[in-house]
Formats: structure tokens, C-alpha cells, sequence
């Protein structure tokens, strides 16, 4: 016997070794089109097939009724052209209708006779739904070869109504798209199967303009120097990317050809830079962009790892330092059917917040720094091996650490336990001072008490662990200096926070739900962030993570044109709130350098 | 005083020296707007000015109010929008509006604030007509720059809706586009300005394609070789566009990115290769193109010397072996607005012929070989320094040629001449042949005698130039297979008229004109062409010669948006008659051959 799970419908059934995968269908009681009977002539039985043993199999197209089942595998349905998408931190499970922009129509093309000498584009055309496509010089150059080559079979790939491909034969068994995320800090691509619906795989890696800087200003200062400045960073960008891409391809057996569409998100600045537009007067007040609107181009003019005729979609932007990330954020949360009013967080190197509710999308973007990334901090680090992610002061200090046992530096949700416990027991006091007098370090357990101590430069700090402990051989410390960069990116999130509340009229009481987005937002204790006065002080099982919303946005989008076009209502929609503009947001943001509750 | 002439009115008049266009223009009766009363301010007197005595002067652009006369002058006014174009040959003048699709918006944008920090994009979008316009990555690039640099004054470039150019101030008074004819032998390209509507200079070369044979069979056999060559094929075309582009831009002084549109037009192999397309099966039956539609490119993906955002259009094609040459000639001859029943015949490589009347348009296409232009004929050249044009036989032969006393070689209106002479004679019978007996040597002048004679091959032929009087130093003779040549050409062009009269229920005493196009056209002699029965016997003043006709069409589609409307529907009336397919063409071909009058 061998074990078949058909997904997404998530049923699994075992037939004996060597039934096609049609008849494992029907035992299962789950339905695969097929109109010949299983003699494999219709056609219309193609599933995607992986075996369940190995990790990284590809997916194959195959025939079900020709198929016969040899061991444990796994068959992706898309007769239903619905995907289901689990939202755990939402806990409920969201259905797009999986109606992407690229479609592919399989053409069997009539030759051309003397009575009747249609031209080659003109027979092709004839075929197409509309019967009138844009005629594109760079897809007829070689046409009349792969006409003549294949019997006149072709696959025509389209683009909403424009084609972006002809490839020979019947290739409608394989379609794929790229949902991009370009973060100030981090950038991923994520291979999507558009027939299935499902995500292939993900890659991720640093953003390769950091060595211009950390934040958006050092970039737009570098940018801002000439044309090719510029162009370096959008070099680095795209070489980044392509990177990731070439990886996704080889891994999953795609051919970057076979990648018809890529969806990006983004904050303005990087979508700026990733299109080569000059972002200089996003710095300065006004903080002017030169388009916010979504921008669509060629693959080729880019220089994406992708089809080149294909098309790249950048998201619309919201404002200056509101970017098509967050756009991508309101699509995922699917903020225009939520109840109530709603706050949304999504901490990257800023930290923008969306409030949604009384038929308003307000909107800002709060320079909270990078500090929540790790950066800025002495012995800060991203959430990955060796970061300090979780800290709880007893009697000493008790840690966990991502992916060991020996600490090499921490990371955000490590840095906020670590502030909230230290206000906690003592250490140091709301407004963000270390308690150094012999009075104020009596009252801390001994051990906990041996760890604070004045740096040779003078400055107070806590030793979160002995060097014997770290893999880096130094004591590992969180600095005064620490504490207040912590401070102003809290305090600029709290802030901006109360700013939206107060300009939409409501009270952090009349919240129904926080909602963490981003990598950072998913790994925070809720209870530290509570404490500190990150967030407004709900409920604890109100606040719930939604995680990648950003990636998951532009995924959605891939998937369904509704969705880009909800994408664009929402950006238009949505308001942008400028803090630097805003009365009162100065007293704020010192009001809410407190390390306390003070919503 | 010094002379000003005003053009298109043609208007000539003296004034005192120093005085300004306005000045003179308002003495001449001529109207140029101005509301500032003369004091520079209001811009509106803008002109084009020409010294008159300089022949390759440039074309300036001046306010007419602040230039004050100092040498005879030409002024070119455009305030009246209207352009006449001379057709000598059709002894009428024609008007077009001028309306080119390329339009200059100047803007003063608005500078963004705190309150209304619209994007730049945005913001120049909300001033033009539409207010909504295709964003463009590549214009957006330098956009904040510009802008800045600029004091926010800019001038926006439209090709219909699009924009193809961002230029930094005010660029109003400069705007140029090209027509550009590519023949089998020759291509031309045609500077124009866009504002004026005058012709400012043309260039033209051998079609550099022509190292791979003299006729589009060879260049399609090349192509088909395999991508490769198809990409030297369309090299090489472009790379001859270009030099003559340069050569145009810098004698007028016109920068590659003020020539903001190209027409082109050509026969169908040509546009073919043109755009890199694979014309492998225009060659064997069912000649099928791979497109016949009207195509637009943007310059870059061609890599025409131009500006890179600036759109090519290659004119519709009507069929496999009927171009966008004879769409050209058909819009430049008014097909349809013809009164009664009119015959075009276009003679290049091959032979176009249109046949307009009874509601229809019918064309085909002759393969008339290259004999008319020079090719296959032993001291064949094209029709410039040295070639024989002209030849007259009575007691000795009498010659014109071009541009100088002795002879290089004969083109194919002298070679026209030459035969209808030497059948008129009896050097050669109708049937083509030597008449080399000795009787029938006799009745011939003795001068003429003593020219005919056999070849060391054994081949008769008839000698036109003693080596002596020529540049080349050797006889220059007409043989026989050079008789047999033309005649082939001859026929081809006469049976394809004659299907076309039958086909359209017709006969030749109740046509109208017949117009000649193309460069032989304007210099056959039609007392010879009629003589040889090329064209049918119809009086002689009906035979008018209309000029480089496709060129003329690719200009007026350049110069009005709407002759652009009326080239795709003139390439959709047109009925394409395929000769090989058509019975009696052979009959009709065999019967043509002789050299006399068979209509």
C-alpha cells in the first residue's frame, strides 16, 4: 500500500502500490475532472504531483489516470481554482478566488493556404478570446519558426489582455510568479505556483545596499549623488534579488523564463531605488515622492532574473515614508472587511501603523529606527542563530536563544523582554536611567546585582552574559545608550499610536484588535511590549500576530487581479498622517519615552 | 534694403535693413500672432527663420518681434497650421493639416508642500490635457531633478496619450521626426519638421543589406538561415539608417533626441527584416507574412538613432509581396478621393501596381527583377553620375547623361529608352531578338550598323558607348540577355496590369491617369515606356508621374495623425491579388514579353 494526500483539501487514503492516482482519487472521494475515461486522451486530468519522502522534490505535471502510485505521495488539486491560506494568528482561514493575471491559452493554429494567406499573428490572434491582442514585435521575431516547428501548437501567455510570451507546444501545466518584499534591512522572493495557488519556496537575504547604510536617509543621501550613485543601488538591489531568484529557480527546476509576473512590495524608498527613480526629495520636507501610483514594467528594462517581457508590478505607495509594504499589509489583513476599529503595527526599520475603523484608513510611518532590528545596539543582531530572543530576570538572567546554546548577540523581541524585565526588578527605572546607587542595587538579587556595572568609558550597563557563555568570547551588555535607543523607537510607535487615535476621534479602549505584522511582530512577547507601553493596553488575546503581512500582500495579488485592484483602492483610501507636521506630536513622543504605561 | 520671403504664403517683400520680421511681416499683409505688442514678452511671434542665401543654412527659431533683418531672408510661418505641399507632377497643390501625433505641452508645475506633498509625477500629470497619463519609468528616472534644476518649468513630449520625453524648460520650438523609405536597393530617410511641416533634408544610400544579394528572394534565404542572420540583416539596415541620420542631425543641427517619431515604410520583406522579424515564409507559397498590421516599436528596442523613447511605425502591409510602400503611395496619391478609374504603378525592385476605381482597390505585385534599376544588366547602374538616362538613335546614337560627358554605365530609363529605340529601328524585332542578317544590317544607318555586333561568347549585342568616350574604358553594350531582361520586367509589369483590368471588369481606354511612382517613374520617357507597350496606350498627358510617392505617404502620416488613420484603412480596403495564383497570368505574362503595344 502507499499513502497519497491530496491537497488542499488535505485528504490522505492508501491504495495498493501501483493504482493511478485518478483511482486513488475516486477512493478518497475527491473529484478530478477527467471526460475520457482514464485513457488518457482528454487531458484533463493533469495534477501536480511531489513525493511526500524527500524535502525538496519537485513538483510534476502529470496525467492522474496515467499516473500509478509507486510511494507516498503528495497531489496538489486546482480544479477548484480556490486556495485555502491558513492565517493561524488570525485563526481563521481565508479563501481568495485564484484568478491570476497570467493566463495561458494553448492554441492549435491553422496553417496558412495560398486562398487564404493570413498572416502568422493574425491566425494566432483569431484564437484568443478577445480576437485582437497588441501586436509585440519581440514575441512574432521568431514565431513563424516555433509555428512551423511544432505543428503549429503554441502556448500563448497572457497578461491581462496583453501576451507576454509564445512558447512552443502545450506548456499550460506550468506557470509561475514572484512575490517580492524589498525591506530597508532584509529582502525575500517567494516562488508561487500560478496554477496551484500554492508557495514553491522562499529565499531571503540581507539587503545588498546596507554597506550605504542602514536606514532609508544614508541610501536616499547616496542616491542623491548623481545618476550613478543611483544606479549603483538599484544595481545592488536587482543583483540581490536575482540572487535569490536564481536559487528558487534551480532548486524547484524553473525556468526563469517560466516566471511570468512579479508582484513588489515595499517601502517608497526602496521602491524608488528598485526602479532606478531618483528618491533625493523623499528626505527633505515635504518628503515628496515622485509617483506613489503603481508602476508596472517590463522585466527586461529592470534586468529581473525573470521572463524577460513579463511584467513587475510595484504596489502603489500610501505617501512619502508610507510605501506599497504597507498597502501590501492592508490587502493581507483585508482591512476594508474588518470589524470595529483596528490597529495595525508593522515594525521594520520603521515602524508604520494603520489604524482602521469608522470607515477611515489612517495611516502614518514613525521613525522608529532600526533598533528593533538590532541594529544600533551594541551587541545587536537579527532573530537568527545566536540571537538572545526571549530574556526573564529572577534570580539572574535566563535566556532563550535562537538555534544554540552559546549567545552571540540579541535581537529585538530578545532587547524588548530584556528593557521590560530590567524595569521590572529595578535595574533601571521608567524613565529609562540605570539604578547604580549601593541602595538602589541592594534591593537586586546578588547575582543579578554583580551584572551592573560602568563600562571604562563611564557608562552604565548590564551583562546579559559572561563571555564564557557567548560564542564571541566578551561579555554580552546592554548599554545606557541601548536603553535610549530603545526608548526613542518606542517611544515614536507609542506616539504615533495616540496621534492616530486622537485624529480618528477614538480611545485606545475602543480597540478591537492590535495586530502585529512583520518578522519582528511575530516572535514579540506580549507581555513586555504591553509592558513598556509599546502598545495600547488591551486585552492580551487581543493583540495577535498576522506575520508577513507585507510578502503575504503581494502573494494575494499574484494570486488574483481582484486583489490588485483592491491593492490600488486601499492606497487611495487610505490617509497618510504626517507626524513631523502634526501639532502635538513632539509632546507625545516625549510623553512616551517612558518606560510605562502611558496610553 | 534686404528681401524676406514668408513661406508656405510665399510672400516676398524689401524692406529697409534692420527692421524686424514682425515689421515685415505686418508690410508684407502677413499675419504673426503677437499680443505683447512687440516687446519680447508674450512669446507668441516665435518663427522659423532661414538665411536665404546659404544653402545648407540652418533653420533657427526666433521671436519675430526681437530679429531685426540684416540679410535676405526666409521665415517659415506655422501659425496657420497648414502646410502646402507641391506636387508638380500632379500640377495641384495639396493641403494636409497639420497634426502630428507628437505634441509639446510646456508646464509650469507647481512645487510640492507640506499641506499637498502630491509626487512629481502627479502633480505634472493633473496640468495636461487629460490629466491622466501612462506613467513611465524611464521618464520618471530624472524627473525630481529636472524639475528642481528647472525652477519646476518643463516640457512634456506626447506621442497621442503617451509620453515619450521630459524635457528641463522650454523646448517648443524644436521638434523633428523622420520618414524613412527602405527599398530592396536604396533607403531614405527624411528629416522633418514637426512644427513647420517642412522637409529640412533627406538622405539616402544603398541598402546595405545588398551584399547579400540584389533582391528580397536572397535576403529572405539569408534570414532564414537562422536567428543570427536575420539579426546581421536587420544590423545592417539600421546601421545604414543611422549614418544617414547622423548625417541629417548633424548638418541641420538637430540633436538624436529631438527626432521624436519615425514613419516608416517598405515592402514586406523589408519591413520584415526591419523589425527583426523571421520573413523565412514570405519566399515559398503561401507567402505568408508574420504580420500585415501597422507596428509600433519604441526606438530603443531597435536601436534607431533617435530618441530611445520615441515610437517607430512601420505602415501596415496589404499583403506577402505588397509593402507598406504602396500603403505609402496609396495614401500619398488620395486613393481615395480619385475621380473615376486610375492605375499607379510604383517600380523599384519590384513592381507594385494599384488599380483604383468602382469602389475598389486591387493590388499586386510583379516580380519585375531589378532590370529598372540597373541590376542583372551588364553595364546596369542606378540612376546617378555617369548613367545613361536618355538615348535617342538616328544616324548615330545620341545620349544624355548624368552629371557629366562620359558614360559609367546605363539606368534603367535610359536602358528603357535604348530598347525602344532599337525595336523602333530595327535593330531588334518586337520578340526581342538581334536582327544580325545581313539585309536586315543594310536598311540600318551605316554608323548604327557598324554597333551591332556578336560577342566573343557568341552573344549579339549592340554597342551604346565606344570605350573612349567612356569613364570606364571599355565599350558599353547592350546584349541580348540585357533585351531579354528588360523584357522579362516589362512583361511582368504589363500581364500584372492587365489581370488587374480584368479582375476589376475594366478596360485600359476607360482609365483616367495612370501615375508613375518612385524614382524611375519621375525620369522614364513615357513616349518610350508607351512604345514598348509597359504601359497601356492611353494619351500620353494622362501619364503623370507623382514622385517618391511611398516616401511622400510615410511623410504625410508623420505630419497628420489622421493620414495615419487613413493608411490602416487604405492597407484594409486594398485587395491583394496574388498573380501566381491567378489564372491566365501566365498566358498574359508570355504574351506581354513582346516589345510593342498588346493591351
Amino acid at each position: 500500500m502507499v499513502k497519497v494526500q491530496f491537497l488542499p483539501v488535505n485528504k490522505t487514503v492508501e491504495v495498493p502500490r501501483g493504482k493511478s492516482i485518478l483511482e486513488a482519487a475516486r477512493i478518497a472521494g475527491v473529484q478530478i475532472e477527467s471526460t475520457c475515461g482514464g485513457k488518457g486522451t482528454c487531458g484533463k486530468c493533469k495534477v501536480a504531483k511531489r513525493s511526500a519522502n524527500s524535502k525538496d522534490a519537485t513538483t510534476q505535471w502529470v496525467l492522474a489516470c496515467q499516473y500509478f502510485l509507486q510511494e507516498e505521495t503528495v497531489v496538489f488539486l486546482d480544479e477548484k481554482k480556490e486556495v485555502s491560506q491558513r492565517k493561524t494568528s488570525l485563526d481563521q482561514i481565508k479563501k481568495i478566488i485564484l484568478e491570476p493575471s497570467i493566463k495561458k491559452y494553448v492554441l492549435q493554429v491553422p496553417k496558412p493556404s495560398l486562398e487564404n494567406p493570413v498572416p502568422d499573428w493574425e491566425r494566432l490572434e483569431a484564437l484568443l478570446p478577445d480576437s485582437k491582442i497588441t501586436f509585440r514585435r519581440s514575441l512574432a521575431v521568431s514565431l513563424p519558426r516555433i509555428l512551423r516547428e511544432n505543428n503549429h501548437e503554441v502556448t500563448v501567455v497572457m497578461d491581462s489582455m496583453v501576451p507576454i510570451a509564445i512558447e512552443p507546444g502545450d506548456t499550460s501545466n506550468r506557470c509561475f510568479g514572484l512575490a517580492i518584499d524589498i525591506g530597508t534591512t532584509t529582502i525575500v522572493a517567494h516562488l508561487i505556483d500560478l496554477i496551484g495557488g500554492q508557495l514553491i519556496s522562499s529565499r531571503g537575504m540581507t539587503n545588498p545596499q546596507n554597506t550605504f547604510g542602514a536606514d532609508v536617509i544614508s541610501r536616499i543621501t547616496h542616491a542623491s549623488q548623481g545618476p550613478s550613485q543611483l544606479e549603483e543601488l538599484q544595481k545592488r538591489v536587482i543583483g540581490g534579488l536575482n540572487t535569490l531568484i536564481s536559487e528558487l529557480s534551480e532548486v524547484n527546476a524553473v525556468a526563469s523564463e517560466e516566471i511570468y509576473q512579479a508582484v513588489v512590495v515595499g517601502n517608497t524608498t526602496m521602491s524608488h531605488l528598485f526602479l532606478g527613480i531618483d528618491p533625493t526629495y523623499l528626505a527633505p520636507a515635504p518628503f515628496t515622492p515622485v509617483f506613489q501610483q503603481e508602476v508596472e514594467v517590463e522585466a527586461k528594462e529592470l534586468g529581473l532574473a525573470m521572463l524577460s517581457t513579463g511584467k513587475v508590478l510595484v504596489l502603489p505607495n500610501v505617501a512619502g515614508y508610507v510605501g506599497s509594504d504597507t498597502v501590501g499589509v492592508m490587502v493581507s489583513a483585508e482591512v476594508n472587511s474588518l470589524e470595529g476599529i483596528n490597529l495595525i503595527i508593522d515594525i521594520g526599520t520603521n515602524g508604520e501603523i494603520i489604524l482602521v475603523g469608522t470607515g477611515k484608513i489612517l495611516t502614518c510611518s514613525t521613525a522608529a529606527g532600526p533598533a528593533f532590528e538590532g541594529a544600533e545596539i551594541k551587541f545587536g543582531m537579527r532573530a537568527s542563530g545566536g540571537a538572545i530572543e526571549e530574556v526573564r530576570i529572577t534570580d539572574d538572567v535566563q535566556l532563550e536563544i535562537i538555534a544554540g546554546d552559546k549567545a552571540r548577540g540579541i535581537c529585538g523581541s530578545g532587547l524588548i523582554d530584556a528593557v521590560a524585565e530590567m524595569v521590572r526588578v529595578g535595574i533601571i527605572d521608567p524613565s529609562g536611567r540605570f539604578q547604580l546607587k549601593a541602595d538602589q542595587l541592594k534591593k537586586l538579587p546578588p547575582l543579578i546585582a554583580s551584572r551592573v556595572r560602568s563600562s571604562s568609558s563611564g557608562q552604565a550597563e548590564f551583562v546579559l552574559v559572561w563571555a564564557k557563555d557567548t560564542v564571541i568570547g566578551e561579555d554580552i551588555v546592554l548599554t545606557q545608550k541601548d536603553i535610549r535607543e530603545l526608548q526613542l523607537a518606542k517611544g515614536a510607535i507609542a506616539a504615533g499610536t495616540k496621534i492616530l487615535l486622537k485624529e480618528m476621534g477614538v480611545k485606545f479602549t475602543q480597540l478591537n484588535k492590535v495586530m502585529l505584522a512583520g518578522a519582528f511582530g511575530n516572535f514579540i512577547k506580549k507581555e513586555s511590549a504591553l509592558g513598556m507601553g509599546l502598545l495600547p493596553p488591551i486585552p492580551i488575546k487581543d493583540i495577535i500576530t498576522i506575520g508577513n503581512a507585507a510578502s503575504e500582500g503581494a502573494k494575494m495579488v499574484l494570486l488574483s487581479a481582484k486583489e490588485r485592484i483592491r491593492a490600488v483602492e486601499l492606497a487611495k483610501t487610505a490617509e497618510h498622517i504626517e507626524l513631523s507636521n502634526k501639532k502635538g506630536f513632539q509632546d507625545e513622543f516625549i510623553k512616551s519615552l517612558s518606560l510605562g504605561i502611558n496610553f
